[in-house]
């Protein structure tokens, strides 16, 4: 099952600026600055209550937040919600028709396993699930 | 201070639709709709961990919702946090340098006291401060 909002990701310019104006606002101290190489970002989490906020800076021209960037502009990239079991999830929303962009979990930032949905399927809104990697 | 996420307020055309489409993929029932005539918006809620999504649709063309739809099209329109002292919280950003675009808070759905602040100052997101009504 979905159990909470595990993080929501907002696409950046600068990741070292944006870091400055989320902790202001926030009153909390970014814990963690992470590279995923393999998706062309570069994160920061911040946590707000049970869930956090995940900035994502693209390094190079290719990444899917360079793109989303030029199309958008900053702002909200996807919600991913945690889930205690991923594999049931997607099974669960494929069953309820949703499509998958992820049909098996793949590894992510922050030390999860993860699946995104496709938005298309979900009113316009990428969505991601995750589950803490053990 | 900010304690937590209290709700993402997402921008759709037909709020009855997309009521469907997040009851299915979170797994729970919206248990509010609720109509906002100030802002020109329907709401919708659903509860996730200690969080909620709040579905506006918009119910005027000036509506703010509606100005959104036709220059960004459907998804995240804001973040809202939630607070203890929400006057607090005001004074405590403004001097901290951002630009609140209510300096008091005004009445919002959901049995809430609200402000935003303006997207300028905060990385191109519009936020939300909000505190229970008592």
């Amino acid at each position: 099952m979905i159990k909470k909002i595990e993080h929501l990701g907002i696409a950046v310019e600068n990741i070292e600026e944006s870091i400055k104006i989320y902790e202001a606002l926030l009153g909390t101290t970014c814990y963690k600055v992470e590279a995923v190489e393999s998706e062309g970002v570069k994160t920061a989490f911040l946590q707000i209550g049970e869930s956090k906020i995940e900035l994502l800076e693209a390094t190079n021209p290719e990444s899917p937040i360079a793109k989303f960037l030029s199309k958008k502009g900053k702002g909200i990239h996807h919600i991913a919600f945690d889930t205690d079991n991923i594999v049931s999830e997607i099974e669960r929303l494929k069953n309820e028709g949703f499509e998958l962009i992820h049909q098996t979990p793949k590894d992510g930032a922050d030390n999860k396993i993860i699946a995104f949905l496709h938005p298309k399927s979900t009113d316009g809104i990428l969505v991601e699930l995750c589950q803490e990697r053990v």
